[in-house]
Formats: structure tokens, C-alpha cells, sequence
């Protein structure tokens, strides 16, 4: 019997993927994300259970759902003053296009910029690594502050500012405590956020330096069980409808080509005007 | 009296100010988002009825904020076919950064991937400019029945696909529908929607066409009010999620590099190979 | 006679290419570009003439590839003054790494921005794409005075500016006659530029607006005939080293995070604080 | 006298420069880069020599010239195999503008594509940094061959390859010879090379692995003075031409959306279909 050169080829697709995902599953009229049909999770989930869902495989319980949406809220904004948020308004206001500025504001995600969050989950999460601990209690207590000191002290002799710590505009931003609370009130206060407390009383005790939000995130993102790893990724979901914001209110308000400043406001000190004949003969 | 450097600089300042922006205000320890304090807005409203409030200025409704989480929700995800996942993966794949991954993404956004979405809220929002219609009754429908068959006439003429109707892959796609369904529940469905219904009617009649989940989602966000300028952005905003989670894959699951095609796959029609000698002569 | 699996699989491969290119063949230690042994387009061309031979496929004469230099060189840097460079520098001030830097510059390349040079040449290629001349000669002038004539009057009839002319900032830049001269110099000048210098003469004489960088490259470029759509594409080849001097200068010379402005120069005109206690109920 | 406001802010602006560049200097109708007025360089100067004057700050001597030209040549295409060029074409295949397409290449050079030439010249530099070695002689040569086995050693007992060596594709590249043979033509042969090319005999004794072009260029580019944290930056102005004539072929000769699959060769493993039920009741 003749085997066709179809079946051939199909054979062989199906014996070699080409690439493998656990996340959704494509079939004519049937589209699935982590088992569930989108029909079904159109009706019943909210946005933030569905990143919930796609980062980590599983439909969140409700506070956790609750929690990771004050999560999300509390990235929204920070007017034009992030770096951002200027390359979004910049890129809109040379007439590129949406999906552009978006993408450009994105990439000055740098490690001087929005990259905070990430290294603070780093440094909660390394330090609890090796330590077996399921509940606070008095005896857990103890352990996480040694911890706390530990890190401290550890960036201390670095001579370097301890990620999530201090803030370059705020001595006292509303968010932290509000966030706590929400960590508190949803029952998702774990012992990552319990060490990022012990971090900010002993900095506040010494210099007077508070937990900032990418603190308070970064202890509350590693109780809910998210690896350090997504951090940015996280943030960036949070962050997107504000700069989508921005390019709009930039396309919609202002007029092409913002002027970020008059020439007399750059400072030249390269060479003075040379002349290049010392160099060539015109040929 | 004497009026120091400081105060002039300060004076100028203000009165001429660099960025203009009504999304938030920043002050110490102070940050509001269309007037509200983010504190409030982090204990109290959910992930999608921020997007609301930013992208419209005001808290949206209970029922349009669960209309938008419909929206934002059936947008999540398309396994790896998308081009714009497969560039996240391929760039993880390299070892670029996770903002780098996501950010090449979007760029992949062009007109022939993910702006159908914008272009059919157009041709929504275009073919109901002129049409003053409060509610849906008899007459109303008459109206939106003659747009329809304009819209149809016209991309016949061009000999064009309407954007929003039509799937390349699914037939009988099951969000649709389900978006329609969430609409009449959420008392959110509107002329737009009533429209794009319309055009599918004749479309399927003709040539067994549906409207896809663009078209869906162009009638929905119409009739919530959105200019279709800022369809790209709301569609990104919704797929963000699992451009994060498929980089995130990416890295965890698979060896870098990602081998895309064997050598033998690339067809070179190029010209053979040729001596340089008869052009130049090595000085 | 059994075919073994791995035959089947490479005959498929070679039989379905999945992707077709005609710039360069690559095969175990021979890669050829348009047909030449790299080793030896290494050995012999220029860089100016390596983007000639990639962008059409064959190597210039040297008149033509003299040209073309002139023109990258011409690209080369505006100082800070251009928005690209800016979110260049910006970015790199976050940390970014210079691909994401670069990228981010090019990114910013949009309608208002360095799209100049397409449209010039767009405008020039289409004003004489009807017009049959081979040689500049008494009677093709009269046809190009009458092109340069009727593209001043569409623009004017629009109230538009013709793209390639006038300047925010320079009245007599330096650098276009000086590229006109090198046409002339390289008997690269065509019917392109002769129409460029004819519309400038209209505007010159009602208007006193001249030909700006762009309008004179979009001559010379179109006259060595490149296609309008490359226009980008070269202005960028020509830019780029300007782009990594100035992030590496950043990167070298500045302190991170560079203070675009000060939060006073911030004019918020957003709705004063409200309160959500009126939406909602804390549940 | 009353001091007019014009004046004041004009001081300020001067005494308190928004940015500061070496670069080039930019006043009304006249430009200069690195102190040449730019109508000079349109008109005397190679591409290869306005890139070295841009990054180094000086016009090379003519041999340095050529010998960085034939190095930016070297890097000009290797045809669709890298995930750079892929992505750009996969991007204009979505309908994404030519700087966009480029941008999504430049993105795609991650740690483990493009990398290898800047971490090349780190490994060389780093490991004569403090080797006090002014010309190549008997002497040196034995300071060079204890250095390169240093490096071989250190790389072996991580188990790593080192960057520049090897590679996956060619056994025997035909540029890395002629990019040498260049380098003692134009007299810029100099230690780090002879590194090079020390580490290659060594692993080619033990492993049979040659210098790759990224090897060759890393030795001739920290000759010629370049610091390897331009390495990235001097590629991507070789490969820039390159990716626009790809993306260009992309657009010109392709039909759009680019099927880099069948949906047969995704392979989905993931959990099976899943019912929301348990969890939720529709409210």
C-alpha cells in the first residue's frame, strides 16, 4: 500500500513539534488557557485572576485574587516623572505609533528604573531560601529577624542601598501601609513581607529610611508564591494602561515634536572647529 | 530688596512648565490618579476598573467595569500561533531581557496582526457618526440595518475583508458570542454592537462568514465609549499577561537559542557566485 | 528498497523551503552575499559599498559608491538636539544595555521625526514617475520646472509643507549644496535633484524656504535610483554610529537617571482629590 | 536698571546646561562633529572613518580606516539564519514600518546571539590589562602564550567555552583569515590579536576549534583602541544594512503574515479541558 506524501508529512509534524506550551491550547473552535475554555473564563474571571491563571497555572482562591489586584492597582501611576513614561510621551509626540511608544516606554525598564521590584523579591526571597518556615510564630519571628539583619548588614559593608528601601521623592508614601494592610486584611501577610517589616524597622531605627512600594510588593508578590524571576514582568502588566494613558493624552493634547528643551540649555565641550586639510588632500 | 537666584528659577518654573498632564499628580508622599488617592483606589477598585479610570478619567460603572473585564479577559491568549508571542519566545530564547522580550512583542503589533481590533472599531464608530441614536427601538434598527449594508457594500466594492468578521482559523470561534452574551447582561450592548451583529447577518447569509472576537470586542468597547484610536492599546494591555508568562516558559522550559528551521529549509535564489577580480583591482 | 526516515524528512525539508532569501547563501564554511565570497567583498569593498550591494544587489562604480558615502556621512548626528538621540541617551541613563538603547532611538523614528527623507523622496519619485527622461537636456528641463510647479501648487492648495524643505532650525544649512556639489562632482546628478533644486528655486523666491538635508538626499538617493521605501532604512544605516557614540557617551560621561526636569515644571490640570467613599462601599 | 525676563532665564539656561555632549556642536547653519564642520566630512571622508570618528573621537590614520572597514564588512549578513534577521522579517510580515523591524532585530541581540563578539574583546582585554607590552617581540610573544593559557584554563575549569572560539555552523570559516591577513596588510596587527590567535593554537591542538569571526574582530578592535563595551554597538552597525535589505525583501517579495508552522508541530502540554464549576457560581 501506497502511503501518500500528506501523510508523510504529517506524520513527521506530529512526531517533531516545532514548539511546546502548557499555557493554551488552539483548536478549531476550541480555545483553552491552563485547561479552562475562554468562553468560560470571559464570563466568570476577573482580569487579575486571569494573570493569576496565566503566570502560575491555576485559578487563584479570592483573597488571593484580592490580593494580586491590589497589587496590580498599586503599579498604575506615577504621572510623567518616570523615565517611562517620558520615552512613551516623547516617541507619541514624534508621530510614532501606539504599539511603538508603548514598546519604547518598556524598554527603558532599565537597571536604574523599574527594576527595583525584581531585586527586592531577589533579596527577600535568597534570604529565606534555607529557612523551613510555614507559620509566624515566636519562634519564626526570630529567624526572619536574624535574616533582616543579616541583609542589612550584608549591604551595609557593600556600601549600597537595599532594594525596595527609600524612595527619591517620597519620605512617606501612602502605598506601603496601605498595601500591609491589604496583605493583612486577605490573610496573604507571609514571612517575606514579615522580613521586608524587619528590613524597614531596623532602616528606620539608623536612618530613617522606610520600605517603598516596590518593598512592600516584592514581600507580598513572594508570599502569594510568584519567583523573583517575573517581578519585572509583573510590574509591567500593572503599568501598561497608564502608558497607554499617557501616549493617548500625549497624541490627544499636545502638539508634535515637544521641545524637551532650548539649544542654549545643551553645554558643548568637545573639540573647537578644526580643519580638515591637515588630514587629506582632496582627491 | 533683593530677590535670590532661587526664587526667580523657581518663579520660571512654574510659570512655565515642561509637562502638562490631567492622568495623576504627584506630590510628596502624595499621589492621586484622576483626583483619587492611590491608596483608596488600591484598597477598593479592581485591575479592570483602573484601565477604566485611566484610559477614560472616571470610575466606570459595575457593571461597565465588569463589561471591560469581559473585554480584557478574552483577549489573553492564543497558544504560540500569534506572531507577536513567537517573537517574545524567539527573543527569550536569545537571552534578552524580560521588558526586551515583551517590548519586541508589541512591536510585532503591524497592520496585518492584532489591528484588526482598532480598524473595526473604526469602521464601526464611522459608519454610526452621523447617526443620532439614544436607544435601540424599531426605527433605530432600520437605521443601523441601512449602515450595515452601506459598510458590506463598500469593502464589496474594494473587494476587501471587513475588519472584525472572518477568523483564518476558527469557524465558529465560541468568544463571540459569549462577549455578545456578557454584554446583554451587563446592560452594556449598544448600537455598535447592534451594527457589527448586523453586518455579520449579511455576511453570513452571503458567504458563511462570523464576526470574529475583534469585531465582538470593536461593537462592546464602542458602545463603552472608547475612540477606536485606543483599540491597539486596550488590546495590548489585555494580551500583556501572557507575553510575560510564554517569556517566562520560554526561559524556565526550553534550551536557548531556539532553532527555528533546519539549514535544508532555506531556499537561497539568489546569484551564483561570482569573482570580484573584474571590478576591482587590490590597491 | 526501504527509504530510511531521515531521507523522507530531508527531501520534505528541500521541497518546501520555509523561508526564501536572495541576499546571501550560507553553506559549511562558504557564505556568499549577492554572489561574492565574503572573504573577498572583506578584502576589497568599502562599507558604503557593502550597503549599496546588500540594499540592490549589485556593487556600485565608484562614482556611485562615493556618492553614496557622502550621503551616510551627511546623516551622521544632529547633536541632542533630535528626540531619537534623546531617548537614546535617556534610556542608557536607566541602565539599559545599547541594543535596547539603539533600539529604542530607532523606535522614535515616527511621522514628525526622520520620516522626512521617505516622504521627499516619495514626493520627487512620484512627481516624475510619468515623465520619460533619460538625459537633462533643454527640453526635459521645461517638463521638470513644470513637475516642480505642480507639486508647489498641490502642497500649497493642501496648506502643507513639501517634505525635504525648510527648516525649524538652520536658514541656510551648510550641508545640501554641499551634497549638490558632490552629485555634480560624482556625475551622480539627475532629474531627482534638478527637480528638488527647481522646486527650491519656487519657494525661494516667494517663501525664501530652502531645500533642507533631507530634500537633497531624496534627489540624489532617488537618482541613484533607491526606492522611496528604503528612505528609513538608509537614514538609519547612516545615523546608527551617531546613536552608539552618543549612549556610550552617556554611559561613560553622566551620572544614571538623568533628571529631565524638575517636578515643579509639572502642571497637573486633573480633577482636584475626590473621594471614593460616594462609588463604593469597602466590602 | 531693571532687568528684562528674557535675560534672566537666558543666564540660567547657559549657567545650568540640560545636557551636556562632546559630540557634535549645533548652531544655526552651522554643524560640526568632533570640531569638523560637517560640509568637510560630506566631502573628504569614508563611512568607516565618520564611524571611527564618532566612537573614538579622531579621524584614523588611513590604514586604521581600511582595516575597519573591512571589519565592519565582515559583519555585514549571514543570510536567515540568525533570530535577528528572522525577527525583523517575521515582523514585517505583520505590516510593522522598516524602523520598527529593525528595532525588533537590534532587541533580539541577546546574551545568547550578537553577544559573543563583545564578551570576546572583554576576555582579551581584560587578560592583558596589566601586561605592559608596547610591540610584539620575543619577549612579549611569551608574555602573550602564558596569558592565552591562562585564559584556556580558566575557561576549562568552569567548563565553558570561551567566546570568539568555535562555532556551530562553520568548521573552517573563511573570514577569520582574511580578517588577520588584513590586519598585518594595514599594519594593525597588534597583541590582543596575537592573544587571539595564541588561545586558537591551543585549542586547536587539544579540541580541533578554531578562532570564529567574532574571535578575529575581538583581537583587531581592541588593537585599533576600542573598548569591548562598544563591542555590540560596532556589530550592530556592521549588521544595520543587512537587516534593512531583509526586511525590505521581507515586504517587497513575501506575502504578509508569515507562517513560520503548521498548527500540527505545536505540541501542548498543558492540562487537560477543565470545568470553572467548582470554583465559581455565576453571580
Amino acid at each position: 500500500m501506497a502511503i501518500g506524501r500528506e501523510t508523510v508529512e504529517n506524520l513527521i509534524k506530529i512526531s517533531k513539534p516545532k514548539w511546546r506550551t502548557s499555557i493554551s491550547q488552539v483548536a478549531p473552535n476550541r480555545i483553552t488557557t491552563r485547561g479552562y475554555p475562554q468562553e468560560d473564563l470571559i464570563e466568570n474571571i476577573s482580569f487579575a485572576e486571569m494573570v493569576y491563571l496565566l503566570l502560575k497555572g491555576e485559578i487563584p482562591s479570592k483573597s488571593q485574587s484580592k490580593m494580586l489586584q491590589s497589587v496590580l492597582v498599586s503599579f498604575c501611576d506615577h504621572g510623567v516623572t518616570p523615565p517611562s513614561t517620558q520615552m512613551a510621551r516623547i516617541m507619541a509626540s514624534t508621530g510614532s505609533s501606539m504599539n511603538s511608544c508603548v514598546a519604547g516606554g518598556l524598554l527603558s525598564f532599565g537597571k536604574h528604573h523599574a527594576g527595583a521590584l525584581e531585586l527586592s523579591m531577589k533579596v527577600l526571597q535568597d534570604a529565606l531560601k534555607h529557612v523551613e518556615i510555614e507559620r509566624i510564630d515566636s519562634e519564626s519571628v526570630d529567624l526572619v529577624q536574624t535574616a533582616a539583619q543579616m541583609v542589612v548588614d550584608r549591604y551595609r559593608s557593600k556600601g549600597e542601598k537595599i532594594p525596595g528601601f527609600g524612595h527619591r521623592f517620597h519620605q512617606e508614601d501612602p502605598r506601603p501601609p496601605k498595601l500591609i494592610d491589604m496583605a493583612i486584611k486577605y490573610d496573604c501577610f507571609g514571612i517575606h513581607t514579615e522580613l521586608a517589616l524587619n528590613i524597614q524597622e531596623i532602616l528606620f531605627k539608623t536612618k530613617g529610611v522606610r520600605m517603598n512600594i516596590d518593598g512592600a510588593n516584592a514581600g507580598i508578590l513572594s508570599d502569594l508564591g510568584f519567583e523573583w524571576e517575573l517581578g519585572t514582568g509583573i510590574f509591567m502588566i500593572g503599568r501598561l494602561p497608564a502608558l497607554v494613558a499617557h501616549v493617548n493624552e500625549e497624541k490627544v493634547r499636545e502638539t508634535p515634536f515637544r521641545k524637551l528643551f532650548e539649544i542654549e540649555e545643551i553645554y558643548y565641550d568637545g573639540p573647537d572647529i578644526k580643519k580638515l586639510d591637515e588630514f587629506f588632500n582632496i582627491d
